[in-house]
């Protein structure tokens, strides 16, 4: 698989806000969460839970272990953080709007303290 | 549209390996690109080029700027950066496992040290 198709895929998981509670509730328990657990919070049936459970299994982003009845959900964030590397590049605008901003402030002081006001 | 319909729509236009061509481009040309410019590396036809860039728009990734017959089109990062802050939260993981790694290296070379070898 490209690094492309992953983006694709990274990206896709991430669209879908119930995708993204199971991904944060994740960040919060180290030690993995039953898929029960993963489901409570949300108004959607267990298959439907599965259904996104198997979506974020298949980006990369989640693994499953299954002790006994029990499955333990767990984060793999690596393929965040492509995602992230490819969003990075645009951090320079945000930053770079901010330097002109920080720039104008400060020429806009130096013009006030020149004028003696 | 809360914060959570915002990454959707956000994620969703990343979806794409031509928008995110069509994005990396408009990066590199600060002063934007007219359509057939953005066209033109792709090998689908225009009006496919177009739905891609109302998507774009929508999202607010991009915006168009219309002069005479020729259409700007900018690149408009900041739902992006709302993105990578959701994003940022999970850097603590791959972080995480680099510090215990590092750990685990200075603990073995510690135990070698003592040890006498």
């Amino acid at each position: 698989m490209t690094q492309s198709e992953r983006l694709d895929r990274t990206f896709a998981a991430l669209t879908d806000p119930t995708r993204r509670a199971i991904l944060a509730r994740l960040e919060r328990d180290k030690d993995g969460a039953s898929v029960s657990d993963l489901a409570r919070p949300h108004a959607i049936k267990l298959p439907a839970v599965m259904k996104h459970l198997d979506i974020l299994d298949e980006a990369g982003l989640i693994t499953r272990t299954k002790t006994g009845r029990t499955v333990t959900v767990r984060l793999s964030p690596k393929p965040m953080r492509e995602a992230m590397e490819w969003l990075r590049r645009y951090e320079r605008f945000w930053s770079g709007s901010l330097d002109r901003l920080t720039l104008y402030a400060e020429t806009k002081e130096a013009e006030a303290r020149k004028g003696g006001k």
